[in-house]
């Protein structure tokens, strides 16, 4: 794993680089556990609560290495982004701390809460299509007029080491897990939390938990090549992006398999961390104890020998109406 | 602050032993703060959160001192209570790891989350009118059928100790604050929070919160002799009780001040956790942060010096339809 720098975008050292430098502005997120879900689930869980990390999910940690990675000059002219959520608001929150202007394209159809908290923490909100296409053309037309840098929500191995830190910190706060379930979109969380896992502790298992509506890294998997999806349909507002060109190379060899969920599914594991766990998550964010609590990870004879299993309870960020609405429509 | 135990039904003493017995049984909470909040509050906030201790609230930190106070042959026959809601369910959790019996006498009314997670820890519930008479003769009669030990909600020293724990990990938390902010009901919980606290940090401010539909301690406190009040009319269900012989002297010369608030206050705070902390509290829960955003707490010249609050976040056990019914008529 030493020359993982060379073949992926981040390894354990940049990983530890990053951790150094976002300390003072992250929190260190708690592990909790429930003996009532060990007991449902048949394995001992441990919770990283990300959902608790500033601007509500684990984004600020990329977000905040990145921004803390560029020299003066750079940062002065601002940061840009397009994102539908959670990094829109955490790259908002990083360069508000630096002082610098964040420029947020945001596809209309984003939650109204993480539109809110991008407002709050002082993005600058630039509207565009739903369509990535849009997304795209709306943020160069931004980086053109301010010269401002470009981060990319996962694409890019500042964020994919910030969001490693997670594996840092819940291998110091539990030593014996031996697995650890990671919701997966663009694979930027995914990566960060495999390198730095699989440096550490080479036996450890990493699996994604993905939406069916949205499993485009199953199909990818599979196929041996980066998949993208006309359409995706799913509760998990944060899992729709596709795969990137250095997020791929790190899912492709180093997660263990890849669990799809139905709706419903995410769903009554959000309910369970609402009522058991006593966290509010977002639909995003209970995948992971979804993926544990389902058939094909039960019956699956390779996670068998997985008895401390980690769970990324990635983010937080929900509307209380909308989530009512899907608690009622599930039922 | 010595002499206490022979003024008070627990000191410093008895809560530290409480806290050797109870530690391998409990979860030591975690601290969580959010800027977001800070900055509401005008203040540094420090949530301890006993919504994440086993059972979904601080009750088992009393309950499980009490049952673990026991000598074998008391413990054998068992234990009983009366209680709507927490405490039934946290004694029956602590009776089931040591292996007794818990009979759990619950009034008609009680919240069902409450009576589920008493079935779930295996308590036997007997039923009774939701009356203190009718619970009290209830619990009364289980007494001489079993042979039982009656546990009292409150108004017991090993459950004072207990709960007191909650100040002694608050303060190795968070050595800087210099306020705690606590629900109150029967008055076993801030009891023994005061009586840690003060003797740890004699200039600490202990503050009650509590609804103004059930405000027995404040005006106790004005009366100078334990009030009870005919009826009571709050949606915080755990915060109906009143206070009892061994709570009352404590609350009365060792609470600083009783914050009075309004059901829409506390649903609005209880709000402000879900959405910005990401807990999910109960309404007795999210009182102490509605106290800490009250007008009477804000302008009061006693507490402006009051700068790192802590506040207990006492308990997480709601059900989720509950909740959305009273978010909707505080609208």
């Amino acid at each position: 794993m030493e020359a993982n720098r060379e073949k992926y975008a981040a390894d354990l050292s940049s990983i530890k680089e990053a951790h150094d430098r976002i300390k003072p502005y992250i929190h260190r997120t708690p592990v909790l556990t429930s003996e009532s879900l060990n007991s449902i689930s048949g394995r001992s869980l441990f919770f990283k609560c990300e959902c608790f990390q500033k601007g509500g999910a684990f984004k600020f940690r990329g977000a905040c290495n990145a921004v803390l990675s560029l020299d003066a000059e750079q940062a002065a002219k601002g940061v840009v982004t397009h994102s539908s959520g959670n990094h829109a608001a955490a790259l908002s929150l990083a360069a508000k701390i630096q002082g610098i202007p964040a420029y947020i394209v945001v596809p209309k159809g984003a939650p109204k809460c993480k539109v809110d908290n991008v407002i709050r923490y002082g993005g600058k909100v630039i509207w565009s299509e739903a369509t990535m296409s849009s997304r795209e053309e709306v943020a160069s037309k931004v980086l053109q007029e301010t010269g401002s840098v470009l981060i990319h929500p996962y694409n890019d191995g500042r964020i994919i080491s910030g969001q490693g830190t997670i594996a840092l910190e819940l291998l110091e706060q539990i030593q014996e897990i031996d697995a650890i379930v990671v919701p997966i979109s663009g694979g930027g969380l995914i990566s960060g939390v495999a390198l730095a896992a699989k440096s550490i502790k080479p036996s450890i298992r990493i699996i994604a938990a993905e939406p069916k509506g949205a499993d485009d890294a199953a199909q990818s998997k599979v196929a041996g090549k980066i998949i993208t999806l006309p359409v995706t349909n799913t509760i998990a507002d944060g899992l729709r992006a596709s795969l990137g060109g250095l997020t791929w190379p790190v899912v492709r060899d180093l997660v263990d398999d890849v669990v799809t969920l139905e709706d419903c599914e995410i769903i009554e594991a959000m309910k369970m961390c609402y009522e058991i766990l006593k966290v509010s998550v977002e639909p995003s964010g209970a995948i992971g104890l979804a993926a544990v609590l389902s058939n094909s990870f039960r019956n699956n004879p390779s996670w068998r020998d997985c008895k401390n299993i980690g769970i990324v309870l990635s983010g937080g960020n929900v509307d209380l109406g909308s989530l009512w609405d899907s608690f009622k429509r599930s039922k």
